[in-house]
C-alpha cells in the first residue's frame, strides 16, 4: 500500500493556510479562531474518510472506525496547535498522515479488527496559555483546572471548563505518533526514517550569579566582582560538560539578563537558564550535578554568590519495547531500515505513555529547521513515513 | 586655613534633599524642577558669599569675585545634575567645596589678584536627554543645537535654545575640579587625597555574534552554531586581555542580549557591549585591537559571524602639568602627600581642557560606591579636599 504524496501535500497546504501570519509562518493558538477553523477542517476530512467524530471536554478532536472486536483502541495523531510563526509540519503532519493512513487502510482493507482512531490533540506547544501538553494531559486525566483566561477561551469555543476530567480515556491500547525530527541528525546521516527509542528527560535550571555593580571606569580589574564575567565562565562550562558527556546529552543556555544592564557599569547580577536533556535519567542527573558543581566552583573562585533554582523537571520516557519492535518491522516490510533515535524534543506520546503503549516515528527535517516558516521535509520522506505508519496500524489493528 | 566641615556637610545635605526619589537617592535631571530648585539654592549661597552671579545661555550658573588685575579667571566647580537614584556627592561636592573654599578665601584673604569664579555646570551625566557634558561643551563652544524636546525644556526654564553659542568662554585661565573618586583605589591604599594625572580615554564597542537558532533538544552539541557560547568565550577574553595589559586598563561587558531569548532555543544572535578605558591612547587602542582580534578568532573557530561597531570614542585627556604640580604643592602645604591617580570616569575637566588649563583632585569613595544612594566619603576627607582646593585657588588667584 502506497500513500498518495499529492494528497498529503495538498492537505498540509490547506492546514498551513489557516492562521497565516503577515510576517511569516502560521499561528494557531489553543482555542483561537485559526485553531477552531483548523479543527473544523480536520473534522470534515475525518468524516469524509468515514470516521465517526467527536470533540472531548478540552477540544481534542477524535475520529473513530469501529473494529469487529470489542476492546481497546489503536490511536494515531498529533497536535493541531502551533507556536507563533510556526511551520507547516510540526503537529499538523502527524494528524494529516494519521487520517490519510487510516483512510487508505479502510479503503483497501475494510473494517479493522480493533477500533482505529485518529486524534487531533488540541494543544501541545504552550504558545498561548501558561500550559503545555494540555490535550494529552486531559486524555490521561492529568490536568489541573484551567485558569480564568483559559476557562473564558474554552467557553468561547463552546467547551465547559468544569468538565475537563471527562476527557480522560482508559480504553487506548497503543498510540503511535508520526512527527518530523526537528533536528538535523537524520538528514546528516542520510536516513529517511527513524524509530524513536525514548524521549529525553529535561531539566530547566535558573542560575543567578551575584557580584557587585561598580563603575566601569573607576574600578580596577582586580577589585571587581563581575557577575557577567563569572556567568560567561559558567556558560563555557555548561557547553564543555555536555560535550564531554557525549550524545545524546545536550545543555543549552538560552536566556541571559545582566543587571543593571548599562554599558558603563560592571554587572552586579546576571540570571541565565540552562536546558539539560538526556534519554537516561541517571545521565541527565549526572549532567546537572556536574554543571551545578563546576558553576559553584567558578562562583567561589571569583567571590561571587550563586543561586540555582529548578524551574521544571521531566523524566525521560522510553517508548514501549513492543511498539518499537513493531515500528521497526513495519519499516522493514516497507523496504526501509529505520534506525532508532532519541527524541530531544518533547511530544504528546511522552504524556500518553502514562496510560497506554506508545511509539513514535521520525522523518527528517531539512536543515534541522523547525518552529519557523522554513520547517520543511522532502515530500518523499513524508509519504514514506505515512506509508510505514499505515503498515504499523495495519499490523496493530487488522 | 581650615574649611568648616559642618558647613560642608550641611550644604551637601541641603542639596541632596532636592529631588529625593521615593525608592532612594536623588534625581536632578537637566532643566527639571529639582534641577531648577538646586540651581536657585546654589545661587543664593553664591550671592551670600559675596559673588556676582549669572546664568549663561545653557543654564550654567556662575559666581564671580573680581580680581584687582584684569585678565583671565581662575575657576572651580562641578556639575549640578545627577543620575537617577544618584548619590549625595557626585558633582554636588565639587560645587559646594568650590563655593565654600572661595567664600573662606574672600573672608580671610580679601579681594583676589585674579578673578575667582565658581561654576555649577548644568549637565554632565546624560541622564535626561541624549547628551552629556552639555554644560562644559557649551563653555568651550562645542555644542550642537538642542533637539526639540531639549529645546522645549530649555524654554520652560526661560532659556533661549537658539543662543547656546553665547555660553562659550575664552577668558578662563585654569579650571580646578574637586570630585569623589567613584572607585575604591584610594580607600584600598588608605590615601585621603589624590591629584588626577589624566582622564582615561574611553571606547564603547558593540559586538554582534551571529550563529543559528536551533531547537535545544533536537540539535546535538556538535551541530550547533551557538551565538551565546561564542559570546561567553569572548567575554572571558575581554576580561583576560584587560587583566594582562595591566593597570590602568579596564574593559567591561556591561550589557548583553540573546535572541530569540527562549529557554529551549540555542541563541542565534547575541549582542553585547564593551567599555574600554586607558589613560594612554596607544594602550587604549592596543587593548581594543587585541579584543577585536581575539573575538574574531573565537568567532571563526566556532563558525560564527562577528560584527563590531564603534559606538563612541573619547581620547584620554592629560591634566595640565603646571596645574598638577600646583595641586601637589597645595596638598603638601596642607601637610598631605597626594599621589597621582588616573581617573577612570569622565569629568567636565576633560571637556574644559580644550580651552584652558585643567586639574582635578580626588577624595576617596567609601567602598568605591557611586551613582547610588550609598555614595559616601568620610567628612574629614571632604574637608581635607576642600582645604587643599582653597590652598590651590589661593596659590593661583592671590
Amino acid at each position: 500500500m502506497r500513500i498518495d504524496s499529492a494528497l498529503l501535500e495538498h492537505r498540509l497546504d490547506e492546514l498551513y493556510a489557516i492562521g497565516t501570519e503577515p510576517d511569516g509562518g502560521a499561528y494557531r493558538p489553543l482555542y483561537g479562531a485559526a485553531w477552531a477553523t483548523a479543527v473544523e477542517r480536520v473534522e470534515r476530512w475525518l468524516k469524509d474518510a468515514g470516521l465517526k467524530t467527536w470533540r472531548d471536554a478540552v477540544g481534542n478532536l477524535w475520529g473513530r472506525a469501529e473494529g469487529t472486536d470489542k476492546g481497546t483502541s489503536i490511536v494515531t495523531g498529533s497536535h493541531i496547535d502551533t507556536v507563533r510563526h510556526g511551520g507547516r509540519l510540526d503537529g499538523a503532519f502527524g494528524i494529516v498522515a494519521g487520517l490519510t493512513a487510516v483512510e487508505a487502510l479502510l479503503t483497501e482493507k475494510g473494517k479493522p479488527r480493533r477500533a482505529l482512531e485518529v486524534v487531533a490533540i488540541c494543544e501541545e506547544e504552550g504558545s498561548r496559555f501558561a500550559t503545555n501538553f494540555w490535550g494529552s494531559r486531559a486524555i490521561v486525566g492529568a490536568t489541573d483546572s484551567p485558569d480564568t483566561a483559559m476557562a473564558e477561551a474554552m467557553r468561547e469555543r463552546g467547551l465547559d471548563p468544569t468538565t475537563v476530567a471527562s476527557a480522560a480515556r482508559d480504553d487506548i491500547d497503543t498510540f503511535v505518533e508520526l512527527h518530523i525530527e526537528q533536528g538535523a541528525v537524520l538528514e546528516t546521516a542520510n536516513v529517511p526514517l527513524a524509530v524513536v527509542s525514548a524521549i529525553v528527560g529535561t531539566a530547566h535550571l535558573e542560575l543567578a550569579v551575584i557580584g557587585h555593580p561598580d563603575h566601569a571606569g573607576t574600578t580596577p580589574m582586580d577589585q571587581r566582582l563581575d557577575a557577567l564575567a563569572g556567568a560567561a565562565a559558567m556558560i563555557q562550562a555548561v557547553e564543555s560538560i555536555a560535550r564531554a558527556l557525549g550524545k545524546p546529552a545536550v545543555a543549552t543556555v538560552g536566556t541571559i539578563r545582566a543587571e543593571p544592564d548599562q554599558i558603563n557599569v560592571v554587572p552586579g547580577r546576571v540570571v541565565f537558564t540552562v536546558d539539560l536533556r538526556h534519554s537516561d535519567l541517571g545521565a541527565r542527573r549526572a549532567l546537572e550535578e556536574r554543571i551545578r558543581s563546576l558553576c559553584r566552583t567558578i562562583a567561589s573562585e571569583r567571590g561571587l554568590e550563586l543561586e540555582v533554582r529548578m524551574l521544571q523537571e521531566r523524566p525521560p520516557v522510553p517508548m514501549h519495547a513492543a511498539v518499537r519492535s513493531l515500528l521497526t518491522r513495519a519499516a522493514q516490510e516497507c523496504g526501509v531500515q529505520a534506525p532508532e533515535l532519541v527524541s530531544g524534543a518533547g511530544h504528546d506520546a511522552q504524556i500518553l505513555a502514562a496510560r497506554c503503549k506508545v511509539g513514535m516515528l521520525f522523518v527528517p527535517s531539512i536543515g534541522g529547521r523547525s518552529h519557523c516558516p522554513e520547517e520543511r521535509t522532502d515530500p518523499d520522506h513524508l509519504a514514506l513515513g505515512t506509508t510505514v505508519l499505515a503498515k504499523a496500524l495495519e499490523l496493530l489493528a487488522y
